[in-house]
């Protein structure tokens, strides 16, 4: 039961009926997922749309053993059920949450720890856009990367979903932000989020641009989903003892470097990915967000850029919209 | 005074007389250095030869701002004068240091902080041995590698003066250590150091090997002096979340790796270069090492390994042992 209403057998999802282009994305009938130990289940309003699920749909990013075959890392709802022994939560709880997969759907199931309440004051589709990119940026630049008041965060894709949280929260905590994007337009809207300068990389060469921000010193922590000849560069564009954190590879993954800077200015090249991390681990990090983060969003001090929004059945105009690259912030399902 | 006699104005040193092969190391008089604030002044006995000491005499590795122009980063000796503030010894004590340049001279220069006592029971030529493989291995593989006991260690170039340190350093610490060494000889000196596995790396793939002795897992930590092909392969033979700590390039500092493995695995892949560093930084590790290594050299729990003794004034002997790569450990200067 929700709300009085009893839980259908089945629901409306969106799946990838096979890999290929965003029309592989079709509806269909699926059953509804029962929560297991410690997890609950969601009556999903809102899912956000991200980089895997586009990978996914390709067949170059298959989920990890015992997730759904659904795409979908995040999705804002109600608490429609509890799985035995998950006792934070109470049915009709608005929540948030990261998903192992399975968000593009009426119904989603996830654990526990990895649900959060919906920052106050948002709706659905807002709340529906935060847990991917936060939950990536806090782990990698604020964890992984150590990114301390005071220093120097390079961001590329600035106008991308993960750029636009990075910017706003590094730019919260303190650090002095230099944001990269494609264009004018995009270069703006970094601006307006914070970053103290943004480059076109089109028109500018972000090494010098960097150098030139930082007195010669570099960046401190630089956030990098492109890879390829980027790698060399964010060398470069660090500064002694940087740290650059690399969560995508979207120029590819195999690149040539030079490992003498690496060595000689004492880097640290790490990277992660989220997806296939433990419960507990995201627990951890949820965790954080709640006691450091949330308080931000309720205060609107940073808030997730919305791009669009597209009806749950119409996810395969969200994944164009993403593939053109021409978004500026997060593209949202609207599940009702 | 040192013990009774004069500090001479004049004395002995080997001098890079130009860039080039090992004929350019010749003897040369030169001033006795001075000390300065919080410095010592050391009457050397034994300086080790190190494989900076190679590229500095090719011109490949100019010294530092300040530092000396005569090759040598590590001597043995007695202290035979002290500059303002450094306070810690007195004239005759016998010490070993770590030097900024100018070990291979009768007398050398270094801040206070940056000598230790001579180990229990050492010879000159067995602590000149030390500082720059202790210094070395101990930043490198505990403090930035952060390996831990009942980690894996993968050493490369196990023989060499840096290998046997950290064989000894790590297996004596309850890490088990593989290594990689080129000949049969080479891997049997390994082994009898405590390396728990030794790969020769001319039958073997060293990805395999790892594989094969860590059940698939892969190694926690890896100290690479080698570059080039290496770095990728270091990605495939790293564990998950793996610290991999480039100290050389021996094989090329340009080099192709797949980020993605990095990324996917959580590697950290760091460096560190010791010449460059502050005293202070310096001073830290030689505390660290005098409370928690200085105890396991006065038992002989660790030792240097000794490979050849020279004269001073035969430098460029050893500098062709060093550059031929049949040593096993440590090559040293006898200054008398």
């Amino acid at each position: 039961m929700v709300n009085g209403q009893k839980i259908p057998e089945k629901m409306m999802a969106v799946a990838i009926s096979t890999p290929g282009g965003p029309l592989v994305l079709k509806p269909e009938k699926r059953d509804v997922p029962t929560p297991g130990e410690g997890e609950i289940l969601i009556r999903v309003h809102a899912a956000g749309v991200n980089r895997p699920d586009v990978l996914q749909r390709k067949g170059a990013y298959p989920p990890p053993p015992g997730a759904s075959d659904l795409p979908g890392l995040e999705v804002a709802g109600e608490v429609a059920a509890l799985g035995a022994g998950a006792s934070r939560w109470r049915v009709g709880d608005q929540v948030c949450a990261l998903t192992p997969g399975g968000g593009y759907a009426e119904y989603a199931k996830v654990h526990a720890s990895n649900a959060l309440p919906l920052p106050a004051g948002f709706t659905y589709t807002e709340a529906a856009a935060v847990p991917e990119t936060y939950f990536t940026v806090w782990h990698n630049v604020f964890e992984r990367g150590a990114l301390k008041t005071g220093e120097t965060l390079l961001v590329h894709g600035g106008s991308s979903g993960i750029g636009t949280t990075a910017i706003q929260l590094a730019s919260a905590m303190g650090a002095y932000v230099i944001a990269t994007a494609g264009s004018t337009e995009k270069c703006e809207a970094c601006l307006k989020l914070g970053a103290d300068r943004a480059v076109n990389y089109r028109e500018e060469d972000f090494v010098k641009a960097v150098k030139e921000a930082t007195d010669g010193k570099g960046a401190d922590v630089i956030l990098d989903m492109v890879g390829g000849d980027y790698v060399g560069r964010n060398y470069d564009a660090a500064a002694i003892e940087g740290r650059i954190v690399q969560i995508a590879t979207q120029h590819g993954a195999v690149a040539q470097a030079d490992f003498s800077k690496l060595m000689v200015k004492r880097l640290v090249h790490t990277g992660s990915t989220l997806r296939p991390r433990t419960v507990e681990f995201k627990g951890a990090v949820a965790a954080a967000l709640e006691t450091q983060v949330w308080p931000l969003l309720a205060t609107r001090r940073v808030a997730p850029v919305m791009d669009m929004i597209f009806p749950l059945r119409e996810a395969w105009r969200a994944h164009e919209r993403m593939e053109e690259g021409d978004n500026i912030g997060k593209i949202v399902l609207d599940v009702g």
